[in-house]
């Protein structure tokens, strides 16, 4: 049974509009030479880490949680707020099914784009009604994209798939991790320059 | 004997200083899981690479060249410009090396608010006296990450290094590509958000 996802808006006709065209996106996925065994290999990792998620971001969850400069961005004064942690985690495991399930098409650029400004001062703590920070600053959405690429490869490896589905997977994983990391930084860059 | 290098002003007292702090770069570092592995594998990966960067390139080059989207960047009227085309792949040549063997200190921040201007309208096309389009734009220097990561891993694998030693460098390599890139978005953020 599904749980319920407090601010999981995906779909939902009131989200705006992503300013990021479907041209785009496949100029974007061509840069990242995107192939139909991206798709297939992201659906696979997809299958791979469906009973993982909990696993995966216990994981994360631990590299924030040991990084003050970056569980920072979970509270104010210092204080992480439990109520807000708990909150993204949950839309965090779904994330990673929605990167390797959901087929990547308007609805799914709508919601990048909202997510994109829960990081931003446009839109952060208001899904959560938490006191933080205003701002998940630029310089860690991109950074990201290294602990949330290598950290995967040890779930991509426990169901019994050959290397070279693992390689597979993990190189369709690092692609959709870089594409929707700077979809996210939407926000953040002057008008005219994405 | 070293080939001049024109615009590769690494190091010069003119250069303005980098808007991002050692203490910045020390925290993105972290939140990169640096270690002291990854200083002495960017080195190694240096050694390897060294007499390979024109192959590198070729590749580099074939593929920015196959992709109208990406060459567009390097003309205007959807004429490629070939000065500006070889200018560029000099230093990026030496990029590379400058990328496994500098100290990340002040003088190697510096460099990378250089060229983070040279793809922003700050400045670009002026290094080369060159007549281009005028901006980068963010989303592909973000999205370069990818294929620039992905495929130094053939040519790391090209002087016997154990595989150990291979994947060794080429997470270093991935880490370091992530950092550089997203220094160079600086001049694409809007003020306080960096």
């Amino acid at each position: 049974m599904k749980e319920h996802i407090k601010g999981y808006a995906y779909g939902e006709a009131g989200l705006e509009h992503s300013p990021v065209t479907k041209q785009d996106l496949e100029l974007l996925k061509k840069t990242l030479l995107w192939s139909d065994d991206d798709n297939r290999f992201l659906k696979m990792a997809g299958d791979v880490l469906q009973d993982q998620t909990d696993a995966v971001l216990d994981l994360w969850y631990n590299y924030v949680g040991s990084n003050e400069h970056l569980v920072y961005y979970f509270g104010e004064n210092g204080k992480p707020n439990e109520h807000y942690l708990s909150a993204v985690r949950v839309r965090f495991k779904q994330w990673i099914l929605d990167l390797c399930h959901r087929p990547y098409d308007q609805a799914w650029l709508d919601y990048q784009h909202e997510i994109a400004k829960r990081h931003h001062s446009t839109k952060k703590n208001q899904t959560d009604q938490v006191q933080a920070v205003p701002i998940v600053h630029f310089r860690y959405i991109v950074a990201f994209i290294y602990p949330i690429t290598v950290t995967i490869k040890d779930f991509l490896k426990k169901k019994g798939h050959s290397q070279e589905d693992v390689e597979g997977m993990y190189n369709a994983w690092f692609k959709a991790v870089t594409l929707t990391a700077l979809l996210w930084c939407h926000p953040f860059v002057h008008q005219g320059e994405f």
